[in-house]
């Protein structure tokens, strides 16, 4: 299986103002990530809004976004959700539609406590597409399921037969390290903290899923460019515009109803966020223009 | 609308080794429920694994609970998901079926951290039902929404009309009690911490909700009458007495898989539990039925 | 060895406003204590500032109140530090200068995380005061030690020959409740969460340590004796009298300083608070004073 | 001021049986940091278990580690207390004692929740010795004070004049770079999880502080050597040898007890550890050595 490298996004998903799915919007999200090198799509995951849609939204988003996808965009479709029923009917759907890997976080409200536990959770999701790669999404601050990532290889190497890897968005980098390094590094582990994507170079990562790399994408690969030819002072200098961006997303709330304001300012309209996310208004996303601009985001931003 | 007193239960859901629902066995649950003085049961919760289920399967027990509903066993049908579209759909199927209201927990994925954005989400569910009473269904160990619920009915008093009360089932006692007082005593804030009864009833608690309610009634039972009558004392030794048996079901892990335990204790096999929920093991069932026995439990438990 | 009943206060320590600890003081706060029937002072804990005093300030602050000590009002010296060298020298002096009892709550720095840890802290504690009552001061919320106060005392109850009890300042009354029976009732379970006293009441507390004991002890006096003869609804309003003030309280910040703006209210001036807390600003005192009076406050405020 | 580069250690401080500082030993553990080209010694901070010794025991400590000093050991003294009067008092005398500089963690009892309260405390202890460079230990995982370093610099740049950088230890390394790269790389911010080195390195840092740097400095020398040369693939390796034995730290515990036995390990020993921190019993040292030596500790170990 060839490995996820350089940048993915994890793309917002469209709303209509009535809230219905806006599924003709994708192609133009889709073409903008080719535009600006980023190799993979990362669909209905935390960005995107996946779990506040129905299990038929998300087919029909997932869909749309594998339609657009080409030996340069990749698509993982992200079916995770607290109903296992669920979970596998949306990787089935995945593998139908020729998606090219799948990706599920751990159930979030019975929250497994043990590596076993989680493994025999994702290993019935994982069998419902067994042609296709599985990522396990390791996102403890949404999903509060705390085991460490490496803790969950060791229990799942040899129970998932398709097990890929970790989409691993979690502070600890102990634990990063030590699952890039597993067996010598049989697992393709994606970094999922933009804000420090130096860091995980530094540890290890050849890939990174991001939702600030569907608006923002050429910052990165400067910072990527610096850091692989050695100048770590430019790399630093990138990762540090990246992060006054990014700091600026915080202080707005940093939810994807934040990052829908960032995608209007490139020209990528993604509509309105769905409850119990609320779009920004009017005087909040001038605010947010205003300080973006203050940062040199218009540098940086991602063409369309 | 009339309000919920004494005890109502939590049930369980039965689910067959295969993992099917198992709705055969409802009705039988239901009699014990009603034997036992039990009048309600708030179906498809935490302890129904409510989340675990598709929305078909929801749909599904909540029709057959509500087919043994009487005036002696009201049903609350729990809609509480992540899509808004999903529990809108519950909801409005509650009202159909004719169920005596409906509750709703808090989206637990994007978690809201303001009661304006609660309500927000939480109106357009009551919406979906209006003909019904609609409850807040407190519980931030689960949802990880640590809005204070009386700052829910600030918020949302005037907003959601056909909103009656709360399930309360958190620590935070200060509070329940402002809830309980909140104008006047306006809504039904049912008391939603079994182990801790009796701190509800001296702060006004008039019903209560809980898991244990389907196994061990009547303990609770005498617990209540004895704080009616004065009688501290006694009513302290009936609440020692059901927290021994609460002490053992957390050291056996404290979920619904370990509380189908107790259910089979008492004659009323629930089946399995579902992914991540994983079901005792034979020795650990006999292990929990002997430090229950050592307790006293068969002297209290719930009559089949 | 007599239990504490009624209300004991955790004083305020006065210091002025060069930051000197301001022993003159004392005498009036005591008087007010007695004169509002509360039967006890615990002195130098959280409200009292305790851990932002040096050893020999502390000794000082426990000698002064130690000379107002009467049978209606006994003394206990909180002792508790991170270092036990200190714990030690606070515990055998507050013997030598004839205290009541010693309290000490866990070490928070270095978190014990077994019972038998904390127990081998404390037993060396209590061992320097060993005519003395001892009193494990279990306060989660400020210390992070989360041993529930039952298995502590399951691990204590026969390694410290001196334990007498507990004062409980937690929100888990399942807890609570365990220590309260413990082995019939063994030892004394004071209580520490003013704005839940009546739940503390029902599951059997006889005692209540609390900061607004010091200025508003006549409406828990109400509350207690309505709970006393049956009379729920009289308890709960005053209760809920109680707990609008503490409301205020939090929303001003809840600390030590904000007690200080509400002890100025009846005439019982504590200086100002040390760093890192900040005394509030007279702008914010004095809105505070007007929450506080639109409630009702000085009907039921202590006399001095 | 000249910036702390390279490894500084933060040392265990040795204790007899009975308990007493065993001050004889410490140069013997000043020897072997220099030998290991260690350049600073980080003294009663956490691991040198400061907050378990009174103030004077803190101060014999920090003389004798001053009387190790060199220009190529430099000494920091910890002051960090939550009595202000005490980390004055301390401040004060490693101002007297020639030490290099100052560093005082974050008021740990009553925790500060704003940049400027937190500000004031400090800017206190500050004064107390103006002549030293002043490092703020910033260390939320036990001062439990969340505010991001990045925000406290904000707050302090201009009100604490002999305000040096910060000692970073946590896992927020986007905080991190913020106050690397604060006014154009201001401050010194000096690095403090040794499991991350690698990460820390790639976002700008110069110098590290940490514990394990007392019996392992040769492999972190080996991983900043490859970094430094761009050998990415050798200086994971490194990190790798290292993280596998700081897995064996945290498996047995983590805290400087069990540091302690890994100093026993290289023929340092550093004495027993002080309650509530308990020392290995034999086995479990046996077991540590063993676990260690198939790691392959004795390989990269502090020479002595």
């Amino acid at each position: 299986m060839k490995r996820f490298t350089g940048l993915v996004a994890a793309p917002f998903t469209p709303f209509r103002q009535d809230g219905r799915v806006d599924a003709g919007r994708i192609e133009r999200l889709a073409a903008s990530l080719t535009l600006n090198k980023v190799t993979g799509a990362f669909v209905c995951g935390t960005t995107g809004e996946g779990v506040s849609m129905t299990v038929a939204e998300r087919m029909k988003v997932a869909e749309r976004w594998q339609a657009c996808a080409s030996s340069k965009l990749r698509v993982i479709v992200h079916v995770g959700h607290t109903s296992l029923g669920d979970c596998r009917a949306l990787a089935a759907h995945a593998q139908k539609i020729g998606a090219a890997a799948v990706g599920c976080m751990a159930p979030f409200c019975f929250k497994p406590k043990k590596a076993e536990d989680l493994t025999a959770f994702l290993a019935e999701v994982a069998a419902a597409a067994p042609e296709l790669p599985f990522y396990y999404y390791h996102i403890p601050c949404v999903t509060g399921v705390t085991i460490p990532a490496a803790d969950f290889l060791q229990a799942a190497a040899d129970k998932i037969p398709n097990l890929a890897g970790v989409k691993f968005t979690d502070e600890n980098l102990m634990d990063y390290a030590a699952c890039v390094r597993f067996e010598g590094g049989r697992f393709d582990v994606v970094f999922g903290r933009d804000e420090i994507l130096l860091a995980g170079l530094a540890l290890g990562a050849q890939g990174a899923i991001g939702s600030t790399y569907n608006y923002a994408a050429p910052i990165y690969h400067r910072a990527i460019a610096a850091f692989k030819r050695g100048d770590l002072a430019a790399a630093q200098e990138a990762q540090g515009k990246a992060n006054a961006m990014i700091g600026v997303l915080l202080r707005f709330g940093g939810s994807p109803a934040v990052g829908k304001a960032f995608m209007r300012l490139v020209g990528l309209d993604c509509g309105t966020a769905r409850l119990p996310l609320r779009p920004l208004g009017e005087a909040q996303a001038e605010a947010l223009r205003a300080e973006a601009e203050a940062l040199g985001f218009f540098d940086f931003a991602s063409k369309v």
